[in-house]
């Protein structure tokens, strides 16, 4: 450990502060989509802050930007970043951190004369959120040839409009090329977006990979009719099947245990009246687990409890997978790199996997990946309300500083 | 029995179909709002029949029309009668069938020249669907002296307008007395509105009673968070609860069995986002039982459940009684009266409770009262699609026939 070196973190809350006044919002937060103009702005404002560090920036074909610090050796870059664009309503951390942590970074280098062994690079990733554009974690896929630049410039967002044409109207369609990127290393610092760590009072949490997601939707169809009139054993209730889903779900994430979790999130009746039985019903069901084997056990539990109580109550059933993403098992010694660093730098310090997706997850796969979680107050984030101390900040900032130090020296 | 009289079955479907005309919509339903401009049309033809049936037709202060045939002697009159305002998307036969089947003895009556003893009157009740003005059974009630005249002609309709200034609009502001109007008796034909004679085939039900009705609205509060994120201890979710206590319901009505009935039709979450636990949600529980004993046991079941669920998962709960109708008992004799006419008709007869409230409830606290129900195809009502057949109307308005005159003679 460079022990004499240390990010400052005035600075860093200061580069929050700033950028978080572009697309701020009522409560402290912050509405910056993807390709709005708000974005171009944030995008300005931190490529002239990497080019001021000194930073050889480029821009790819789908927006990312890359800020390469060079080593003594040239060689794949020591590589950390994140995003800067966020839900509607969002915070001024979620992504954001991630990347101004990752220019304090550059910056403390840059006063301590220090030149790395190895070129250091932080990432501006397009569209991590996918609020206006789906799918989520869009430009660190492209970047690190996961998804099809092609594919993603024709994709159409919420607004109807297209992402290629976005990104050439904010500027920031740029000629580098994606796909095949390669990095030494890549971590990324992040707010936990859960509650934690601030429940069980950790500073730090080396991540040890990224749950994956099981989304699935049920459209129920029973038969509607009269609350007074119609004997419990006659009834086709698609309510009553949409509540029974939603109890099994936290049945099986019970059951199971560990890093199992399930969540009812949608339960829309029709027709929704108090005397009426319902006709139909729409559920969500949102299964995640770090083990892809148990997802999978988890995901048929509740296929085969949906098939039994449809037949039980005479409701049928049609369902769709919304979503479905593999876990993501980030590298043990890269995770044990950051248990380590924020051990020797007297942080308490928790392994945990990230419930949520993150550019990190992108990068897996092609170069030893983790990251670096700080506590979020009350596991609150998408919301204005997000917020982490300054001195949580600074601990994550300096995890950050070492553990990259550490790879790249 | 009169067994040589017979109700005209043709003559008492024409009018069905004519009346059906009126404020009639896609698929062979009725949209007949009480107090309506169609409502009008429909109180002015069926008392023009009235009037040619030479009844005495008086309209009460709260619109109620009454149509009295003398008999041998004076006296409070032997009654029948119902309504014939629909919910929006109604059908042709529930409230009409009461009504016209009501005429339909008047008619086969004064063909065969027989005058009772008693006299007979048949009632069109104002508002019995409460679908524009509630509450519900509102002319029945005044009629009876259950509500007060002067507070239902200050109802405001679902579309602002003042109930007294629209029965002054379609002129059925009548004259006629409120409140302590005596009959000798009361009896109700009306379709079932429910599955159970078609599924059991019974030709005919003697209603014994009317379910008591508790509703209930529950608005849980607990915490919006990423379903990612968040371990399941440290959860609180609203939709979580709010499937439990529709889950609940279902078991409760299921363990207590006999009469007890449960549904829960309103399942609203918020924000009803597919990776966010709901922080609140808007769930209705609707229960009836025919013993008030056994009503008022399933309201404390699920009062308890919700107690205890609520506290377990951290969600607070305000709950909010929507209306509470004690259960009706008809009586016994009337009941056994019907019972027994119809089996002498060579009629399968089903003693049963009234699973929906109906008119015939409000005379109940004050004359002998019972029901006469027929068939429902597939139980379905309020719908377009309600349906009984020429032979179950027949056999319906037969039994009405023959008891009626059981009393009047």
């Amino acid at each position: 450990m460079e022990t004499n070196l240390h990010i400052n973190r005035d600075r860093l809350l200061q580069r929050l502060q700033v950028l978080a006044q572009i697309g701020s919002i009522e409560g402290g937060g912050v509405c910056r989509l993807a390709l709005t103009d708000e974005d171009r702005l944030a995008r300005d404002l931190v490529r002239g802050w990497m080019t001021e560090l000194g930073l050889d920036v480029t821009v790819d074909r789908i927006g990312n930007l890359v800020g390469v610090r060079a080593g003594m050796e040239a060689g794949d870059p020591v590589m950390t970043g994140s995003h800067i664009d966020t839900v509607a309503t969002g915070g001024r951390y979620d992504g954001n951190l991630g990347v101004l942590a990752g220019l304090e970074v550059i910056e403390t280098l840059n006063e301590a004369d220090l030149v790395t062994r190895r070129p250091l690079a932080v990432g501006i990733f397009t569209n991590e959120e996918g609020a206006r554009f789906a799918p989520d974690m869009m430009g660190s896929a492209v970047h690190q040839g996961l998804f099809e630049v092609e594919d993603m410039l024709a994709v159409v967002g919420v607004d109807g409009k297209l992402l290629g044409e976005e990104l050439q109207h904010i500027g920031y369609a740029g000629s580098a090329a994606t796909g095949n990127n390669r990095a030494a290393c890549f971590i990324e610092l992040h707010i936990e977006q859960g509650p934690v760590l601030e429940n069980e009072g950790f500073d730090i949490a080396a991540v040890e990979g990224v749950q994956g997601i099981s989304w699935t939707e049920y459209r129920l169809e029973g038969s509607s009719n009269h609350a007074g009139t119609t004997p419990m054993h006659l009834r086709q209730d698609a309510g009553l099947v949409a509540a029974a889903i939603a109890v099994e779900a936290r049945r099986i994430a019970l059951d199971m245990g560990g890093a199992q979790v399930a969540t009812v999130g949608v339960n829309e009746l029709n027709p929704g009246l108090i005397n009426v039985i319902a006709k139909q019903a729409l559920v969500s069901v949102d299964l995640r687990n770090t083990d892809e084997a148990l997802l999978c056990r988890a995901e048929q539990s509740m296929a085969e409890f949906v098939k039994t109580i449809c037949a039980a109550e005479g409701v049928t059933c049609a369902s769709r997978t919304l979503a479905r993403f593999k876990p993501v098992e980030f590298d043990a010694d890269m995770v044990s790199l950051i248990a380590e660093t924020a051990t020797s730098l007297g942080y308490s310090v928790r392994r945990m996997p990230s419930g949520a997706g993150h550019d990190a997850q992108m990068f897996a796969p092609n170069c030893p990946t983790t990251m670096i979680f700080i506590p979020s107050r009350h596991g609150i984030s998408h919301n204005v309300a997000e917020y982490s101390s300054a001195e949580q900040i600074h601990k994550g900032a300096e995890v950050l500083l070492q553990a990259l130090l550490a790879k790249a020296s």
